[in-house]
């Protein structure tokens, strides 16, 4: 039987536990120094408090002090934290993670390294590794369109697994399937990583153009669908100046999770906002005091810097992703920022 | 100045006057024997009753007697009818169109011959001008996300042309564009109008996610998401099957069009109707009851016989069309359908 450690007992930590569960794993879900109200729940047998679904009462859960316990003999391992929070854990459960055969990873994000550089979370886990001189086993990249309530109620999802070597996420995506949880797999790590953060920044464009149309009494569908066109194309560029197969964007990281993303959820919410005419500084301190993280926000600066330090005229390439940075510094009119960026233009 | 004689006087055919007014061209506006009740509105002054807009007043609007006299002299004639009429329309008007400088088609949808094979609109028109033996000029295939009382109204919108002579296209993108009304443009016409009539048969599998959620009181995001990327996937694959880019599908007419289908509209509320647990034949007799044409439905079935016509095991790779069949024909869980056609598969 395999054994999986999931790290962190967020929403998509003790979602994914479900499918595992199902599909026979072993499964070890830890939560971090941040989560010890999850873990309670948890192990009282209640609804996960971000999910509204009761985890397994198979998975075996951990506190933080007991991550050497949660990662002994581990197979597999998750990395499922906030991404701010991936480099810590990382270098905590390193040698777990390095004794195991694979890691997997559904955080999602832009890492800066100490000189500013923006890196996927991939290449910052591996940075940590290399500088530790730790050996670490294949990484499989998770992605696309999964609200983490859904998966965890077990209702139908679809995800997909990246790794480098394509034969390893095919053999995960083959064991860790379950009728309503249905993995796709790809060699394009890259693809997959860098629509998830993207998707949050144009989930925002998206939810201004519903926005628009709350404060004027006529939908912007039009200009919804446009954006969403040129959001799609946009990551499936960016994709392919980091090495990534233009395609990848194309479908369930990209077109899929655009989709969920655009649907509901924070960025999209703080978008309608914007949308309806609230000053976007403004909305986003509400939203903090909502508690209500907006992933979109910081994931528009750290791109614009990764399309600034990827350079040769990317930057042009993304209007869309410059409309986005723009308004959220101010610009007064919303709607033409977003129509400049997405409407096609002459020539 | 160059005049453009719009035939069909519907939503579409009466939004599209609007940017073209703006562009600065000469527009004439003729009315079928079914629109009489349309063309008193443009008349009077009142607002059209399929937008709500009112069609420009320089705008010349033309009864269905008056046919030669809208033509004459056009150099621009747009196809703008139901797809049922434009074989008809097309007869009446050949000898206007042999004489325009491009025939425009906005009308959309699968158009079976005498011997029953199925033919996109472009080549049905290119088989009437043979028989007749008149010379077509170049073709342009419009699609792309348009909701014509969005157009009507001024908002902003992006549309595409689609000619397989790509200066033409080229060239009318550019001209005919406004700041509002945006145009992309391509030569790969089939690509174009492929998508407009599947999008009507797949926006029908996205209501129906939609409405699982309002019957089970869950979101089925995950569910409408997957079925977005696997829609997406489709179009590309039949399109390519049929001569088209692949990548068409990614942009406006397809990612673009079946976002802005998958909003509104009268494909979507079926599927709604059918997610929520309604009978599909009931259904779609009482949206009859209520003059509320389903396009997709018929889409769905000639689409299914397009693909057996071109065979090669095309059938295995659209899921979803054949999932939506199956469930129009009334297959019971309705749920597990689609999940089974959009999920990834193991392997």
């Amino acid at each position: 039987m395999t054994t999986i450690t999931i790290l962190g007992a967020g929403a998509m930590g003790s979602a994914l536990s479900r499918p595992v569960t199902d599909a026979g794993w072993d499964v070890r879900l830890w939560g971090t120094w941040l989560d010890d109200h999850l873990v309670d729940a948890i192990e009282a047998g209640e609804p996960h408090p971000r999910t509204g679904a009761v985890v397994p009462s198979s998975v075996r859960a951990y506190r933080s002090a007991q991550l050497e316990e949660a990662l002994d003999g581990a197979d597999v391992v998750v990395m499922s934290v906030a991404s701010v929070g991936v480099p810590k854990v990382t270098e905590l459960a390193l040698e777990g993670i390095s004794q195991a055969d694979a890691l997997w990873l559904t955080s999602k994000g832009f890492c800066p390294d100490e000189a500013g550089r923006i890196q996927l979370l991939p290449d910052a886990i591996r940075a940590i590794a290399a500088r530790r001189g730790a050996t670490l086993p294949p990484l499989v990249a998770i992605a696309g369109p999964v609200k983490a309530n859904e998966c965890a109620a077990g209702l139908p999802t679809a995800t997909i697994f990246g790794c480098r070597d394509g034969e390893v996420s095919r053999r995960y995506a083959a064991e860790a399937a379950t009728p309503v949880y249905a993995i796709a797999h790809t060699d394009d790590e890259v693809g997959v990583e860098v629509c998830a953060p993207m998707k949050n920044v144009y989930a925002i464009a998206l939810g201004i153009a519903d926005g628009l149309g709350e404060a004027t009494g006529t939908p912007h569908h039009n200009l919804k669908a446009a954006a969403f066109a040129q959001a799609v194309r946009e990551m499936s560029l960016l994709g392919a100046r980091l090495g990534a197969h233009p395609d990848t964007a194309y479908g369930l990281p990209g077109v899929g999770d655009l989709e969920v993303t655009g649907l509901s959820g924070r960025n999209k919410v703080y978008g309608v906002r914007i949308g309806r005419g609230e000053e976007p500084r403004e909305a986003l301190a509400e939203m903090d005091r909502l508690e209500q993280t907006v992933e979109g926000v910081p994931a528009a600066g750290l791109a614009r810097t990764l399309v600034d330090q990827l350079g040769g005229g990317l930057a042009e390439e993304l209007p869309l992703l410059a409309a986005v940075c723009a308004i959220l510094e101010g610009v007064p009119d919303v709607q033409a920022t977003v129509a400049g960026a997405v409407l096609p233009r002459r020539g």
